[in-house]
């Protein structure tokens, strides 16, 4: 086993409070980290690293853990450019826009799909993300469901079935709500890790209360974790569904009541909010303030899809959650690395300690504050080690 | 002299709307570009493209101008990762901190930020920007303000003459008004194409009306061309005194009174908008849609400092664009291509045309509307051919 040490890290953040700085990041200056087949196997002063088989020297450079990327619906095909253009010039979004997507993805061959898949994980490895979870709900037939989860599977270990993304076009509802629950489910679990469901009773596409509680239901009997797309378009039931069966996130948050809050705050989900998704609709931003105040675990994600937020860039999600959120720099990576993880329940991802996964984000700049300080800016790339 | 030929150009943006579908981008698909000698020397579609010694095939994608960021303040040391934290948890700017830049770019010999510089050229380039003005600014003494043109003369011909930046700490006003105007302004004409100042009565650092005529005219005197920063903290005359004295942009306009437009739109006066700064310190947004309801000239730049904007992302400014100004995708990438062009009153640059430079921007997108709709994303790099 061949081992490397990581060496001339001007600021490294471990997202460990033992170490360091004993602040939620655990920052060290003048750090390194030595890994051996996959896993950290030391971290600590750059002074008191034992030797290793291989260096490599990030010359001052910022290390931090890989973005752990707990939202994204990265198989699909075509893209919705036009609708974008269209709600930028005063177009509202309902859900609606989805069924474009649903129809040209059905189109695209197995390897077609690879291929644009493939591409994707490129792009988002090289901005820094290591971790990221791939949701279906562009196919929304048994068969094609279960093919975007098997391509999922190809590539990341945390793949969400969300066959309750909407209501397809032409299909009567409660029949569709059966095959989701059922064949459906039975088709795509071996392939998936969560089961998902867009519960928005203000959308005509989405799924209200009753519906979701039976999709998530469901996925827990055939032994999938739970995660819901909730509050995204107005106040609604999805917090508290979320909270009240143990989902490990409820994800958009955008319209929170009091009682919402308050129930996040006495349960163990994760609120994992987007903001490329009101980036991008011109939508209000969640009130990550109240929730970090409550004392909620936030996490944030790209939500990378082609029609509300067809961003891979962890870093712009982080700039805007210091600026539009009203988040530190500090607070915003700790969410876009460790709170991923929590959102995934994973201990071995965001967090750069002995026997968790050498997932190592290098940016180009003197401090994590600079992943906020710099927007747009291309600093951040995974190390390969 | 070698030709090349850009072929397997899926969109190709040319600026110049007497080719392709006739609008202000002059889009034609399926395109390809002849460049020989840095200069291009036909466009039109791949199949009559004319041969040529050597290929290079973008398998695609979009080409676009090169961006022209007509705004930056790239010679300096040091950052401001610290007051920007602060900025973020509520304080407020006022153009106080540019002092802590001065001090550090002062204490930094010519080599160490000529090697900064260098990786923010490095840094601009591989983001798609092609043409980039620069600003003294952080020198304030005759011999560094001099020192930091000449750097800047070393990587571009749009250099600029920022001497009346702030007063600096500890110097009488009128004493320094009669530095900047004259001994200043004598060791820096040589190296400088234009003069610039910073007019903004309302903060205690900047300068007022009488005090900016004053310098702009001693400019003109010494054969600059002339640039103003105006009206960025608060309405006053900055766009007023630009337009009157046939400034070639005025930058900034963030505050804009009726009054203002209609000087514009009367004028030869660019208005120059930096969103980034106004992401960087929570401020309104400037209202675009107004400037270009009235028919005056838009152009995008990043004022790229370690203050108040600290990106050199040309597409993060386009996004912005969209997102918080209104502008439509091809508005904004006008905007921040010929637009900035027009704002350092060039013709060579900015647009795709026989005789122009050969300043080509490749974009890893099927088209450039993806520049607002992937935000964040790095889909852009400079072509070398």
């Amino acid at each position: 086993m061949i081992s490397r040490v990581v060496d001339g890290i001007g600021e490294l953040v471990t997202n460990d409070p033992t170490v360091g700085d004993g602040s939620s990041l655990g920052v060290l200056h003048g750090a390194a980290v030595v890994v051996e087949s996959g896993r950290i196997v030391w971290v600590g002063p750059s002074s008191a690293a034992p030797s290793a088989d291989g260096r490599i020297d990030v010359g001052g450079r910022t290390v931090v853990p890989g973005f752990v990327d707990s939202h994204a619906h990265l198989v699909f095909a075509g893209d919705r450019a036009d609708e974008f253009a269209a709600r930028m010039a005063g177009e509202r979004y309902d859900g609606g826009g989805i069924s474009a997507t649903v129809v040209a993805t059905r189109a695209a061959d197995d390897d077609t799909l690879r291929a644009l898949l493939a591409a994707r994980i490129v792009e988002l490895r090289r901005q820094g993300t290591t971790t990221v979870e791939i949701k279906s709900g562009y196919g929304l037939s048994v068969a094609d469901e279960a093919r975007l989860l098997r391509l999922a599977a190809e590539v990341t270990d945390e793949t969400t079935f969300l066959g309750a993304h909407v209501v397809p076009s032409g299909v009567d509802r409660s029949e569709y709500l059966e095959l989701v629950c059922g064949p459906m489910l039975a088709a795509c679990a071996p392939s998936a890790r969560w089961i998902d469901v867009f519960c928005e009773p203000a959308s005509p596409h989405a799924f209200d209360e009753d519906e979701a509680r039976a999709v998530l239901l469901a996925g827990r009997d055939a032994g999938l974790g739970l995660r819901v797309h909730g509050n995204q378009l107005a106040a609604g039931p999805g917090v508290r569904l979320a909270v009240e069966l143990g989902a490990a996130s409820v994800d958009h948050c955008t319209y929170l009541a009091a009682a919402d809050i308050d129930a996040l705050a006495g349960g163990d989900t994760v609120a994992t909010l987007l903001p490329g998704v009101e980036f991008s609709t011109r939508s209000p931003y969640p009130d990550a303030r109240a929730l970090l105040r409550a004392g909620v675990t936030v996490a944030l994600a790209t939500d990378c899809n082609p029609g509300t937020s067809y961003t891979s860039s962890m870093p712009f999600i982080v700039a805007l959650a210091v600026r539009e959120m009203g988040m530190t720099p500090a607070e915003a990576l700790w969410a876009a690395t460790a709170g991923g993880a929590r959102a995934l329940r994973r201990d071995d991802a965001g967090v750069l300690r002995p026997g968790a996964r050498a997932d190592l984000a290098v940016l180009d700049a003197p401090s994590h504050v600079h992943l906020a300080y710099r927007p747009g800016v291309p600093l951040a790339s995974t190390l390969g080690v």
